[in-house]
């Protein structure tokens, strides 16, 4: 993708994001809606055990987020980001939105030490389509169900195959009561500090 | 929706069909591909049996369908169809088009008594957004697992929603080594004869 010289970095994510929308293949966003609910209400009959839920949702999202990364570095051709803060960038503003058609609003949290050793950022969401028209039986909340919890595996899926170790936590959930939802990554290490050979 | 007069009546569905498309809210394929593999995966994993998941997968399918269909007809303004030849029709390239993004062959069975007493019309699939990548092991084919079961669910579920009882069976299915995926709708009986109130 080519964008003129004079377009801002925080720009560019948002152009490379609308046209990788664009250019990929869509499907109706509520049957997904309807879909993941299902497999969600299949998880709560099967395990009767909503902790066991958020642990399968979690490994199904790390499988499905191994799998996503591979289509996504082939549509973007992106090179590494040089540092986390640009990960953050890129995931809200360019996976987020071509996967899910959102653009969850990201929140920068540099490392601090000695209270936050490792960099961070925050996605908030305003809107998503996981969750959309769901509402939570009382029973769900205080089992502890974290409904969209199949993204914190997703991303923690697809950066292991960037050779990045992260932790994905949804640190409030508008679904369980709080003002919105949000969604933290931070980095816990890179699997590789070298450089990956070619593409230089 | 207005189309010119002249428009034919096949060509007005496929109008609707990419209409509806472009106005509805939608998420990357993929994603939803691999959520769908997920859900099927962890019901097998559960049942550990192919007969007991297909059952699951219709029955998921018949809530989806309950449930789309209120939003199809929100959206679309369409009004009862007059025969169940213009119900293949609006299948296939309206809902089909709109939430799947595909468009499948549509081949009409007009009712011949007493072979074949009702009408019916068969969906062909080239194209599939469920089945896209998948191959089944060879133990899911002998165990009689039929992978996008879950189209014949949402199919009995909406019609039912629009008083149409139907029979929707996927009769032929590339991923078990036929030549070709094909969804076949009969109809059963209407049932309940009188219109509508309003809407005239």
């Amino acid at each position: 993708m080519n964008f003129p010289s004079s377009t801002s970095a925080a720009n560019r994510y948002k152009l490379m994001g609308d046209d990788l929308y664009k250019r990929s293949e869509k499907i109706n966003a509520e049957l997904f809606t309807l879909t993941y609910g299902a497999l969600v209400v299949q998880l709560v009959k099967d395990y009767e055990d909503y902790e066991e839920v958020n642990k399968q949702l979690d490994k199904m999202g790390y499988n499905i987020g191994v799998r996503l990364i591979e289509d996504f570095l082939a549509r973007t051709g992106l090179a590494r980001c040089r540092d986390f803060s640009e990960v953050g960038e890129t995931m809200a503003k360019v996976a987020f939105r071509s996967f899910l058609s959102i653009t969850p609003t990201l929140v920068h949290h540099p490392a601090q030490p000695p209270s936050q050793p490792q960099p961070a950022f925050s996605l908030i969401f305003d809107e998503n389509p996981l969750t959309d028209f769901v509402e939570l039986p009382e029973e769900a909340v205080e089992g502890g169900l974290v409904y969209a919890k199949i993204l914190e595996g997703v991303i923690r899926g697809a950066m292991e195959m960037v050779q990045t170790s992260v932790e994905a936590k949804i640190v409030s959930d508008a679904l369980r009561g709080d003002e919105k939802t949000e969604l933290r990554v931070t980095l816990i290490r890179h699997l590789e500090e070298e450089m990956p050979p070619g593409d230089e």
